[in-house]
């Protein structure tokens, strides 16, 4: 897998022209801008990647354009061209694809809209687009050495952040105050900024899996939803811990317990070769035994990289989409259960899949602790 | 316009309504999340809204569908159907557009993804989708009474924090030291969370528009750019101010006094009616005699509201687009010049056009500061 204290640029954009070859396009008009930061380091909010098979062509905009050449590229020391967009970019994506004499480009199907098509088509009329999907997406989902790294550093750092949560739960304080602390520590982890706005949710928001931070102080008999995540070079890691406050009711650690259940059946069930599904269905089958199935509300996991969601899907089975666990693939296990009124319970760990189980990132302790 | 303190729902919908109208379209589909927001506060990260002449139906997943229809839309006391996704949306789409009978349905375009588009033929083949463009951004784009206030107060507060510049920047400190301080004092002063990654670009990066703050320390002779922007009740606010470090070059004085005097055209050049391309032109012209015009990498505004990039554009003139910009619109006003080596200048202001000309939102001094 090459060097993993430097991106394997050239191995990964090997990897995509591999993909060119197989769906038999001559070239290939990267848009979503994460494909193109894994591809070649670029994370400008604009930026267009065309690859041939010969050729690596970065058109940017003015904004960009002195600092792509200058190589702030992230490591970027391999052969790519950098094309400034004089006027718009699809009349530069026409001036490059025409330059490359291809007659048929792959676009991004789930990133480029109907309205840009429009365009483009517009702008380039000798070239044929044909839709493509998740070409450089079923890339990403498999980490390098150098991602792997990364993401195992990501998890041991939010795991520290977690064993402060002690320090800043407890009742009379605000969920808005606590996300602060926990926003605060990220960053004096070493994170360069939170991976998603940080979730504090107690007692009746807590049902609510995406509750956002309120004023609401914490009350003796809350259960706490903390769930968090960081952004360490550029990946992301992702983390939920429980609380409960004082005395929680019998239920309410049912709910707790129940969760825990289903966290360890789904963690079990990972490894190499497996649907993604079954993993889920493991989940739902633990939660639907002890009384909760009513109660999920999501899918029991996703993967993590550059995006906080990105492929594989941990979610149930779809009709005529068969997704399988690979090794080097990273996600999270994050079952739930959600009870309007009483509260919800989620527990979530970042893993690593191999091909005997997985290794997991983030070690906290998965106690319900009881401040 | 209504009661500023409350969002106009009804309102908005109604102008929704009178674009189906004039389109002949019998239904939209409203896909983007900011526009689902503007016309019914629904702030979920997915859903879809659809409007017919007399119904308003918000589609949403199981996590948000409780709190939607518990009434968490702020202040969302219309009749609004919530109907809740049991598998798929695209499948919930078509259950939804069946039932209201409609034959066709507009989309948005510029934001449903040429794949997207393809699965929701799918599910419902007895539809035909037509695509629209900017049907709620041209609407979002006129702020009303409620949006007015908020950004008023958003620009006061942004002013407030413009003056604690003085105590963060100085030489010795590194740029993201500087920026932590920004973005705490937003905090601070009320914003909900930055409603851009802040930049504080000194020295050789000031000649990148969009530089990110690195570990570089400032010192003697640099021009610093300090851009940040807070989130004030789902509203963008956003300011740039610039420093100088002890001595700066007589070219970086001159750089600036163009960049102030390009403002000064631009903020002259705005009031109802005028096409957005004139004052872009403005300041472009005066740059231009200043002998920067080579510098110039970026347009010289954009909208400010939900988003902190929306219409209108003040850019250079398109073919076959005219855009003029209208009382009620609130955009920046945001001239820079930058020159590899020597670093950049930008000022950027907040303004409501009127129908005599502007009100400045932000109002700190722009002065370049020396310390």
């Amino acid at each position: 897998m090459g060097d993993p204290s430097h991106p394997g640029w050239g191995r990964r954009l090997d990897r995509a022209r591999e993909g060119l070859a197989q769906g038999h396009l001559p070239a290939l008009v990267v848009s979503t801008p994460l494909n193109i930061t894994y591809l070649c380091g670029f994370r400008g909010s604009s930026g267009l990647l065309v690859l041939t098979p010969d050729r690596t062509i970065l058109i940017v905009d003015g904004r960009y354009a002195s600092a792509a050449r200058a190589g702030s590229l992230a490591g970027g020391l391999f052969p790519i061209e950098v094309y400034a967009v004089s006027d718009t970019y699809p009349r530069a994506l026409a001036t490059v694809l025409a330059d490359t004499g291809v007659a048929a480009a792959g676009f991004e199907a789930a990133q480029v809209t109907v309205a840009t098509l429009g365009v483009w088509q517009a702008a380039a009329p000798g070239v044929t687009f044909r839709a493509t999907e998740g070409q450089i997406e079923r890339l990403r989902a498999i980490k390098d050495d150098h991602e792997i790294v990364i993401l195992r550093r990501a998890g041991k750092l939010l795991s520290q952040v977690a064993t402060g949560l002690r320090s800043w739960v407890r009742a009379g304080r605000r969920e808005r105050e606590v996300a602060a602390d926990i926003n605060g520590a990220l960053e004096r982890a070493g994170f360069s900024e939170p991976a998603f706005p940080t979730i504090v949710a107690s007692g009746p928001n807590s049902a609510h899996p995406h509750a956002r931070p309120t004023d609401r102080r914490l009350e003796a008999g809350d259960l706490v939803v903390l769930d968090f995540g960081g952004l360490l070079d550029g990946y992301c890691g992702d983390l939920t811990r429980m609380f409960g406050i004082g005395q929680v009711s019998p239920t309410a650690w049912s709910l707790y317990e129940a969760v825990r259940k289903a966290h360890a059946a789904a963690l079990r069930a990972i490894r190499d070769g497996v649907e993604a599904a079954s993993v889920d269905a493991e989940a739902r089958r633990v939660l639907t035994a002890c009384g909760f199935g009513g109660g999920i509300l999501h899918a029991t996991g996703h993967g993590l990289g550059l995006e906080v969601h990105e492929a594989p899907r941990l979610g149930p089975a779809q009709p005529g989409r068969t997704e399988r666990l690979q090794a080097g693939m990273v996600c999270t296990i994050e079952p739930g259960a959600y009870v309007e009124g009483l509260g919800g319970v989620r527990l979530e760990d970042d893993v690593l899949v191999t091909n005997e189980g997985c290794e997991v990132l983030t070690e906290a302790s998965r106690d319900l602790f009881i401040v």
